[in-house]
């Protein structure tokens, strides 16, 4: 059995950021599943690691690229870890500077993951305060105004 | 000028029904823009009559053609015309007799529609109460429990 | 029995802005019902005139009297009457010029009510867009960033 | 320096359990912050223990002293601890059996600290999937069918 570490919860961070599949394997299970908070359109369960990159694809895309997480904190526990991002964004095609919710995304996001045999199974994200409403927004198909944009 | 009377409000509701396009133009202008309301995949600007019409067709589709519109008020203004509507509808695939408000809508919805020369050239959706949480999740891409659902 | 106009709409308002509880009887029943949209702590249905005439001062107070309704459309029916008001208000203490949510209110509100023997027995107000999410905001107990503010 | 241990988490939640303020304080600071999430009327920052006990008493009452919080993961990091809760209540005066969200809580909670010296500094509460919502609506002012409540 593989220990759940601080050092290996910044490993699958990295490994993700690196977008290598045979990397991402050694940390997320093929059959993971990821629940996004909320009810805009990109909440719900991602059924599988595949889902899930399509998920991270879709966030890169919609934020023409300037989606960030950042690591400000990593917990452990047994079989589980726990980590607050600071997440930063801005939709893609927002004007320069908006701070809309719609358009600029700039909070923590918590996760918890669990674990088994040394990779991660399940995540779920949370919000902290009232930036689940927020969260909504940026994602939601509609922009500042009501103006529906591409997805 | 036309003025707005009851009488054609319930005639714009019958030619849409109808799924007639001719008879719909009676009523509704070709570049009609129309506001759903909430942030969730169906909500925002339509800007024009086809989009408004495969907007129709989506809650069609997506209610399986449960959705209904029963008109229990009309009433009239200066080029202007509002009414509220009991919509029922059940999602495509929704369990028999579920009333979580993923899957069932049972409430009233208000109209707000701006006329010009005889035909409907805006028209806004709204909601009372709480029913506008509701209304949101009902068309989630995310049912009860968060399983993600066709759109 | 009374009709229901739209000059006796417009009364009705002048009435409600004069704060003479003898004139504003003439308009609305010692019974009437008020629904307020959301789950905020404004939210839900208002029990008789004193009640809904309380609301009215607390948001007056809650705004330090920057609350206005601006009536732009007019509509009457059997029995009802609905309008089009653009409501502005700043939260009391906000900083001049915060175009915050939680602060600013400058957007439309729908009202539908129901006419008994002349006089308004029923209302319930509504939002367009996704105004309703902002609606809730700024009558929430929290302020930008969380802070929690005096009812 | 105290290191922060899952240990010294359980013993946390055993104090804040007992209602004993002279134990309270050995885990919590006084000047601890606490952030509620959502926009409802128990949302945001509560800033001192006095506040946070307050809001403790509060929950109890306003679920006729139902509410539950059962410790299912505990996680320690540096500095700070995280854990997931299943919470669990009622609301005082809410007909047997209820499962509406306005009425029933049950689903899982996850909290985040900063501790310094041995004790709590600040916490965050946070929810996982759609149940944000649920939240808002459970701790509100209006009740299903938009009926106000005691708060």
């Amino acid at each position: 059995m593989t220990e759940v570490t601080p050092e290996r919860v910044r490993a699958a961070y990295a490994a993700l950021g690196s977008g290598d599949r045979e990397r991402i394997l050694e940390y997320y299970a093929e059959d993971l599943r990821w629940l996004v908070p909320g009810n805009h359109p990109l909440a719900g369960w991602y059924e599988s690691l595949d889902a899930f990159l399509e998920l991270m694809g879709q966030t890169h895309k919609l934020t023409g690229g300037t989606f960030r997480m950042d690591l400000e904190a990593v917990l452990v526990g047994e079989d589980c870890s726990a980590d607050v991002c600071r997440n930063t964004a801005a939709r893609a095609g927002a004007p320069e500077g908006s701070d809309s919710p719609y358009e600029r995304m700039d909070y923590q996001v918590f996760h918890f993951m669990r674990w088994q045999d040394g990779r991660i199974v399940e995540g779920r994200d949370g919000l902290f305060g009232d930036t689940a409403t927020a969260f909504s927004q940026f994602w939601a198909h509609v922009g500042p105004d009501g103006i529906r944009r591409d997805r």
